[in-house]
């Protein structure tokens, strides 16, 4: 499993059920589990430490979590963190995100092309300024539009006055919230990554397997002004590494969790989301690896995409089997049925709050009524490729930015609008073969779901079919061209009219069905909200502060201990070494994707093969996870989160401690790797010593 | 494009549309285009030449053509159709199928497992006998039922007359019954095949693709009493092979067209069945290749049925973009309009005509209805698994065996007795980790696709979850043993009640609804098949013998020339040579598919690298063509179908000849590759002189 946060999945046992397992919990740091670390490790959870591990970790918007482990600016995260960001600086002669990367010095350091970090700085409790607008809001205004407004509005008002990212985060199904402050950091610059091949050593088939072998690391350093940050708070790094049975914590940003769903939510999934998700995935899968098949260019381009789409269609496989499991399915319906129980055992009988459960199971019906339409025309599935991403911002945005912040879409307001740029103007290649490959298919299955006949689809093929249709679009846009981007993106709607792009003019034509669609989703979205507050409220009463907060890309404290587990009644170690790498290698006569990369192979005889590469142990994670730092009760980084086992894969819906784990690449691996594979003792040597040699 | 009959697809442009093509037509060998090869070729078409080229000729009933080749009972087809049979005879320390064979002496050919051959003796038209017991149908008997019980009994009394296989064909949608006689061989013994990297040289990227560089021959000895045989029709090898333009042609086994199918139909097909069979294919390519992935031994079980998923949905893919264009549709439509306009015209205005197309957009509407369901629970759809196939097959066996022969499910007649039981009992390996992967898998779709709570999925899985359900059904059954086979097979129902055996009992569970389903889907087959009679014989009566029927995995002659074409504006050379393979490998760094065998790389010195490989022709050809040998005006060898260029993919509807191309391996590059790569001179020597040196 790669833990971004795209691959983030949506089901969970309800916490009642789940409450059995000492080391569950995806924790606030504003609201840590300082009771169960005292008396199941009498471990001390202090303010100051609390704090440094909060300012040294760090949030990649590309999706995903690393920390800052030097005091010159290092972040570590994974290599499928920065792939993206290896990908996009990625030319047909030089394969930084298959061969690898190391500048030995400042000057050799290459700068990312979109890449934006996040540090938060601070949390401010805004529960009563958001319920006080939405009561006072404006006549015509719908709840959803008022706590917008007022959300648009909070993070205004908090942007301009301390220049600061400002995010107001719903947590508890509404029940609380908070506004987050980031530090934003983009002039990010790549220092290490090792080869893919060891990345992600064994490929899709090892995915989601132990016992793993995998450098899944790649090092950015942080500028700021054009010069290294010295950011106060970095995690010291442990050469020593993670031991067997030692207590360890996880600082990452978990993306989405759904613990907390109610039947009528997960049967959803089941019968209509996950299954439409998946044929999605595996056509482009299909689609993908065809086309990489053909030619090692082809590959190259594809990579990310594959790599993602594999990636989600797995953790969907699981998390669906998870679904289909009638003993899931009657566990989650007894445990909804016991809290009922007790909600109706209360005085008043809880009446709301059963209302709230019927609410949910309503809107949930007239969601699933408009879901094809809407996953299909608004959420892109029909148009799947990264130019119509754009040509459909540049009409948004051109209709979007004369409105008052608080009536946007959502990702038009304000606060967002630095993220909004620096995508729209990212210099990231786009390959116009690529674009053609998937918006043809994606215009077929368009067809075969929709229908031929469908006024839509007629419109949208203009008479031609899907693959003609799409070749025409691609080659006639001009969304490619970054300038032409910045002209109609400042020029407003005006000059988006004026320049009668065909593509811009495609998204135009389904522009109003795609947002009455999302009308739709958000309306019923916003009844689920206010019931999933009541229900929240609900429990909270029922079961005070033991709770924590579905996943939502925000940092949480997770912690576990490095664990040996049963599989097919046999222990699996915990820790493995080079040596079990080699030997994987030599089992597989070196095939892909057990091959090793050359430089692997030269260098083993100057490793010491005894030396732990990766570990497990029991945090709870989830994607989005990915490249947190993993550390000791001392606060020092000991590993580095990349992937979670097998049975791992039904975290979404719950946490089990029996078998799931959470695997870690090794602090002491990283070290031996870069000294006697890359021959990067500067680097070593700055991650031991916390600053540059 | 593999050519196999399976991926026969079913579309087609009328007749009327596609005539301006000189080189269109799967022509009968009892009305072959004696007018046209005179015209346009001054080529007399002889009937000895006919009827020897016939004798030669060889159907593989695993699904594909071949040819004898030796007066010693040689008989080459290609290495995917003869892949079946390689896969079945290897073992996890034997693998024929990827490494090749050859025996050098009759001692060291090794017998096929449950390979069948036909070869056709006589063809005999029963149309009236069809037709008239159909008019004197017994009461209670409906049409379909009469027509098969008249069939199957024409079948018997030949099969008991003259020992020979006997099968009534449908020929013009029904216009035309004619009985095929063919000799049946069953002791096959592998000769030769050449490593599966050579004969599927580029893998799935360069499926569909020209130039090709494949040697994608499989060669095999038919035995009788224990001997081998001597054919006394056998096509002589051309040591000079095809030469550019001239004119070929191909004998073989077109497994379907639907050339002939109404707009309704392709709407059905575009709509519907394409979809849906296209997302399944889908899935299993997806599944099939992880689980391949995952170690050599996999990869080795998974391969056959991987190999014959992705050559299928790469034809339904290709089928469905020609659907989806509304150019195709429209010529289609106005074919159609036109058609009708001339019978309108015609004394009567071919009222019943018109009718009958009314008649079958009716059927198919209703078919329609129950597609899904039909899919999944009679067609095998929701059961993907060799288990599930013979637990059934033992079911209904017991069932139709004493019924009269005309009234039971046509494939447990008596006339194809020996062909189920050669199935039934054949001792190929069948994997219970795989047959887990695929059922799990397969029952997870049904589940998504009736839905959760449908009453049979709930009986289906039985309380478990889908993956649970397929292990604990293939863990438990007896059905891969063969001798639990042949016991429940000759103690009938009340044996194979008292087994208990649970995926039978499985099987009992499905088969009411599963045996109505196929049942509405036979009716409404047989209102299409007597309305695509009478429309059959109207354009008959307008367009006279100028017409061919649709494919039906008969014996067929095409004809046409080798060939130059072009694409994207350059000329593409109708042959390539061995020049060109080492090239390509070059190209592409020696990387898998594109990599060479050890002995192709070590023998490069001793080839002659100017020797064609491949070649081109315009010949007329589909899914089941496989194998076919090419032959020149002489009736010599001058090589062998294997595949067909991207243009082609729309044959099922109707022929092109701008750029539409059959590929074949060249017949002195076998010759070639046999005597320098793979050192089989005495092989190379009989086929050179008819005889064994």
């Amino acid at each position: 499993m790669k833990l971004r946060r795209l691959t983030g999945l949506a089901a969970g046992l309800l916490a009642a059920a789940a409450f059995a397992h000492a080391e569950e919990g995806m924790w606030l740091f504003t609201d840590p589990p300082r009771a169960q670390l005292q008396s199941a490790y009498g471990f001390d959870l202090t303010a100051a430490w609390l704090q440094h591990l909060m300012k040294a970790s760090v949030r990649f918007n590309s999706g995903g979590s690393g920390s800052f482990v030097s005091g010159d600016g290092l972040v570590i995260t994974n290599h499928h963190v920065g792939l993206d960001s290896l990908q996009k600086m990625s030319t047909a002669g030089q394969n930084y995100a298959r061969d690898g990367f190391y500048a030995a010095t400042g000057a050799q350091e290459r700068k990312c092309l979109d890449l934006e970090l996040n540090v938060l700085q601070s949390v401010e409790d805004v529960t009563a300024r958001v319920n006080a607008g939405v009561a006072a809001k404006a006549p015509g205004d719908d709840d959803a539009q008022a706590r917008r407004k007022v959300m648009a509005g909070i993070e205004k008002e908090s942007r301009d006055r301390t220049g600061l990212r400002s995010d107001v985060v719903t947590l508890y199904q509404g029940g609380s919230y908070q506004l987050y402050r980031y530090k934003r950091y983009t002039d990010i610059r790549l220092v290490f990554a090792p080869e893919q091949q060891a990345a992600f050593y064994g490929g899709d088939p090892d995915n989601f397997e132990y016992p793993r072998y995998d450098l899944d690391i790649c090092i950015f350093r942080v500028y700021e002004n054009g010069q290294p940050l010295h950011p106060a708070d970095y995690l010291k790094w442990s050469v020593a590494g993670a031991r067997a049975d030692e207590l360890v914590f996880v600082s990452g940003h978990p993306g989405r969790t759904d613990r907390l769903l109610t039947v009528p939510e997960l049967e959803f999934m089941r019968d209509v989301s996950f299954p439409l998700q998946l044929a999605q995935l595996k056509r482009l899968d299909v689609l993908l690896s065809a086309w990489s098949a053909r030619s090692d260019e082809n590959a190259r381009r594809a990579k990310d995409d594959l790599f993602g789409i594999q990636n989600s269609r797995k953790l969907r496989d699981g998390a669906l089997s998870a679904l289909q499991d009638p003993g899931f399915m009657g566990t989650k319906d007894i445990a909804e049925d016991s809290f009922k129980q007790r909600l109706r055992d209360r005085p008043g009988g809880g009446r709301s709050v059963l209302a709230a459960f019927r609410q949910i199971a309503v809107a949930q019906r007239v969601f699933a009524r408009s879901y094809l339409r809407y996953r299909y025309l608004e959420a892109g599935g029909g148009f799947f490729s990264d130019s119509f991403g754009i040509a459909r911002e540049l009409l948004r945005a051109g209709e979007e930015r004369p409105k008052p912040n608080g009536e946007r879409l959502r990702e038009y307001g304000d606060a967002r609008r630095e993220s909004l740029e620096l995508d729209l103007f990212s210099d990231r290649p786009i390959y116009p073969d690529l674009e053609i490959l998937t918006l043809g298919d994606s215009l077929t299955d368009l067809t075969e779901k929709l229908g031929y006949d469908d006024p839509t689809v007629q419109a949208v093929l203009a008479g031609k079919s899907p693959r003609a249709r799409a070749a025409e679009l691609i080659r006639g846009t001009h969304v490619r061209d970054v300038a032409f981007r910045r002209k109609l993106y400042a020029g407003g709607s005006a000059a988006v009219a004026a320049a009668a792009d065909p593509l811009i003019e495609l998204a135009r034509s389904i522009d109003d069905e795609a947002r009455s669609l999302r009308k739709i989703a958000e309306a019923q979205d916003e009844v689920k909200q206010q019931a999933q507050a009541v229900i929240g409220r609900a429990r909270f009463a029922l079961e005070g502060t033991s709770n924590y907060p579905d996943a939502t890309f925000t940092l949480r404290l997770a912690y576990g201990t490095v664990k040996a587990y049963e599989e097919n009644g046999e222990e699996v170690a915990p820790l493995t070494n080079f040596a079990g790498l080699y030997e994987r290698a030599a089992s597989h006569h070196g095939r892909e994707p057990f091959d090793l990369p050359p430089r692997w192979v030269a260098r083993k005889a100057a490793l010491d093969l005894q030396t732990p590469l990766n570990f497990v142990s029991t945090c709870d994670i989830i994607g989005g996870n990915s490249g947190s730092p993993t550390v000791n009760a001392a606060g020092e980084f000991v590993g580095i989160i990349f992937d979670g086992n097998i049975e791992s894969l039904s975290a979404d819906f719950g946490y089990q401690d029996a078998q799931s784990r959470a695997v870690s690449v090794h602090s002491a691996g990283i070290l031996e790797a870069l000294r006697q594979v890359y021959g990067a003792n500067a680097l070593a040597d700055e991650l031991v010593h916390g600053h540059r040699p």
